[in-house]
């Protein structure tokens, strides 16, 4: 904080994650508020306020941000402390669906409170460290006015107004990392099968598929404007290498739906 | 080179990555010889010799290097020149199934000749530079007497006895690297929808997808000694999320296989 005034601000949610949320908020100086429906939970954070009830949470803070279970949860705690919110700036870090983000903002619509959504792309013991970011959506006063609170807990990237925006590429980006770990997982039972390691398969895949993330701005374009998008690597070789990969899952032992669902995927059949 | 007495080396078929391979030979100082079905493609490969015929591509070399298009093609290509052979070094870096590759030793068992099958971890441009690497399996003394031929080429990483064992973490890489990019085309369809960009999901998703393919590390002895193992992520919690991210793409009107294939594969249900 140094020179900052502090802030008062409220986490909702004492989880793993609202728990380092919170840590990182105290360790910068501002004014901490934890609610948590398990009390104990909340009492553990070292330097927060601990609110009794959703009311005493919000009334706290000018700031209140949910890290809760999910969208009926979140639902659940407002409810009864929706007027509450009056003038104050609402982020909903929990993981929800970009339907039930933008549906909490016609929800809260009457209560004149400024509404964020967001993504958090890290685990808790992350938070504040190189890496971690969370992707933001929604009132774009808001998120200016707390960017500076928001970067306590690493990257903020702000994608929109859109209040479903945060939580879309939140979902694009984590189905793209259980795809990632379903083919390590799918190629760790082809080579073990067959005598192999899945620890060595790790050593080589891992710095392949870093080299390989780098060519996704390289795609990016021929989904932006496929109009103009000339590909690098033709559908029929790509159909054709899957096959061969599925072959050959086959033929060590393991079929699986995996190599034709990323065919579909990728060129659509 | 350097110090290194030149050695005989024949590569067949010369597309994009035997002129690769080839280029890289000739930069350490071996005597090349390539040979490809139309001959112009292997002419354009400078310092190197060009063969008429595969027979003249063996018989020029104590070690051939096949970078051809398919199982089909080597069947075709060495059918004529299976017994010249004799006495040779035969490292097979076209893409073939793990069992194409055990069949292509049981095919030239009686030429006398040591066989190692290959997979190729880059693309033609990257041979020889920093990332490349190609993965090796089938006769250990052949690999350890040519190992720094092959480090010419990239890393050079030897899998074992079982000449399919190459081929097998060739695919598990490639199909994981597809998978990824899989996930990519999927949530960049997604997030269009709604009016975001592809660009800004890659410029999120790369560093995100980097930083989780560490992580591959410490799942594989879930697969390498899984009475061990203890997850650190529940199946409920990976069911749950695979649900929350299939449902948004429904939502955004992109429905998908992909999500309920990757449940399958991660959690088996």
């Amino acid at each position: 904080m140094n020179s900052t005034v502090p802030l008062t601000i409220s986490i909702m949610g004492t989880g793993a994650m609202g728990a380092a949320l919170a840590e990182a908020l105290v360790a910068a100086g501002h004014r901490v508020t934890v609610w948590n429906r398990t009390r104990a939970k909340a009492e553990s954070i070292a330097g927060a306020h601990v609110a009794s009830t959703p009311g005493d949470a919000v009334a706290a803070a000018e700031l209140v941000i949910l890290a809760l279970l999910d969208d009926e949860t979140v639902r659940a705690s407002l409810a009864p402390v929706l007027n509450d919110l009056n003038g104050r700036t609402l982020v909903n870090l929990t993981t929800t669906t970009p339907e039930q983000a933008r549906a909490i903002g016609e929800w809260t619509e009457s209560a004149n409170v400024a509404v964020l959504d967001g993504g958090i792309m890290a685990i808790p013991s992350m938070i504040g460290g190189p890496g971690a970011f969370v992707i933001y959506s929604g009132d774009g006063d808001a998120f200016a006015r707390y960017e500076s609170v928001f970067e306590l807990f690493g990257g903020a990237e702000y994608v929109g107004e859109d209040l479903g925006a945060a939580a879309l590429y939140d979902v694009s980006i984590l189905g793209a990392m259980y795809a990632m770990f379903a083919g390590f997982r799918q190629g760790g039972a082809m080579v073990t099968t067959a005598g192999g390691s899945a620890a060595r398969l790790a050593s080589m895949m891992t710095p392949f598929l870093q080299a390989m993330a780098r060519h996704l701005a390289t795609y990016a374009p021929g989904i932006d404007s496929p109009a103009d998008y000339v590909q690098e690597q033709s559908d029929e070789f790509t159909a054709g290498a899957l096959d061969l990969i599925e072959k050959a899952a086959v033929e060590s032992g393991n079929p699986t739906p995996l190599y034709g669902a990323l065919r579909r995927a990728l060129i659509g059949l």
